[in-house]
């Protein structure tokens, strides 16, 4: 199953400050552009190129925190599995297409490869972090932000070694975000 | 006068190992390309455009390390300007353009401004922390390497605010390299 990243970083790494706001990402940029058929930056046909979801409980408490309609929610019914020791039911809030797990992470990618899964959206920072030390993430679409936040949440971790980055590709945005694409290599 | 910072990064932001090693710089990416007349990644135009330098104590002990014949200077006969508090003169390896100095900064840039300098290249980590944050940087070129480091010295460091960054642009390399303009914004 291919495991992919497609996360929002400023220019200098992070995905929410330390208090976990991500304000400076709705008033980054030139607002005034107009990016037409740009405006969701790709994020739709990511979208439309993954069949499940993986994500950390913080994550998902950011969206909860949202409290999104059915006509908000950005994954439709794409089956997302929030990864937590301690929650054993999603809340209340969310809809029922979120599955809690707890457990070894190579297995969750195995079993749900053998269900049938083919491409997995990895999202939030010590959940990438972790997948990136156990070999699983394949590619990643970062797009950054243009300020300095200067602190808060990194994208990025310790790693156990060098992460070798491939077939790297890049595009600028009228509103001054760029984004990358690499592919991972563990070699 | 104009501030520049053109530097390269890991992935994840880091211009060079714990120890000061930047060997990930020359292993990384796709060795087998030729870049032909993009092989400095824009480097000879950008020394072409500034007429000063100003860079840390530490960045000169990693450039006076390498012995660097005067056919391999890179710097030709720019001033070089290398800020320390405890150096007064500098290596005798180095050319005879630099100068040591210790206190403001912000003395520093009008006094060479008043002598006729244009356009300065500001080198080294706590260097550019320190000029940011002293809204002394204009544009930032950072060239990201294709790998994650997981640890080292980062790029960019707190701030006293959010540092709004404007007019960005990319460009990708066949190495797999990628590189980054910004303008830099205080507002």
């Amino acid at each position: 199953m291919k495991c992919s990243v497609y996360i929002a970083t400023s220019a200098d790494g992070f995905i929410a400050r330390n208090d976990g706001s991500v304000d400076w990402l709705m008033t980054a940029g030139k607002q005034s552009v107009d990016l037409a058929d740009e405006a969701d930056m790709g994020f739709n046909a990511f979208m439309a190129s993954v069949d499940c979801m993986i994500m950390g409980r913080k994550c998902m408490e950011v969206i909860a925190a949202m409290n999104l309609t059915d006509e908000q929610w950005p994954y439709g019914d794409t089956h997302i599995v929030v990864l937590s020791n301690t929650l054993k039911e999603s809340p209340s809030s969310l809809p029922k297409t979120l599955e809690m797990y707890s457990g070894d992470l190579n297995s969750l990618v195995t079993r749900l490869e053998n269900e049938g899964f083919k491409h997995a959206y990895v999202d939030g920072g010590t959940t990438i972090q972790a997948f990136i030390n156990l070999e699983l993430i394949n590619e990643m679409t970062i797009t950054r932000a243009p300020v300095l936040l200067g602190a808060g949440i990194p994208l990025f971790g310790k790693t156990t070694k060098d992460i070798t980055l491939e077939q790297s590709s890049v595009k600028g945005f009228a509103n001054d975000f760029i984004q990358e694409f690499y592919q991972v290599a563990y070699n």
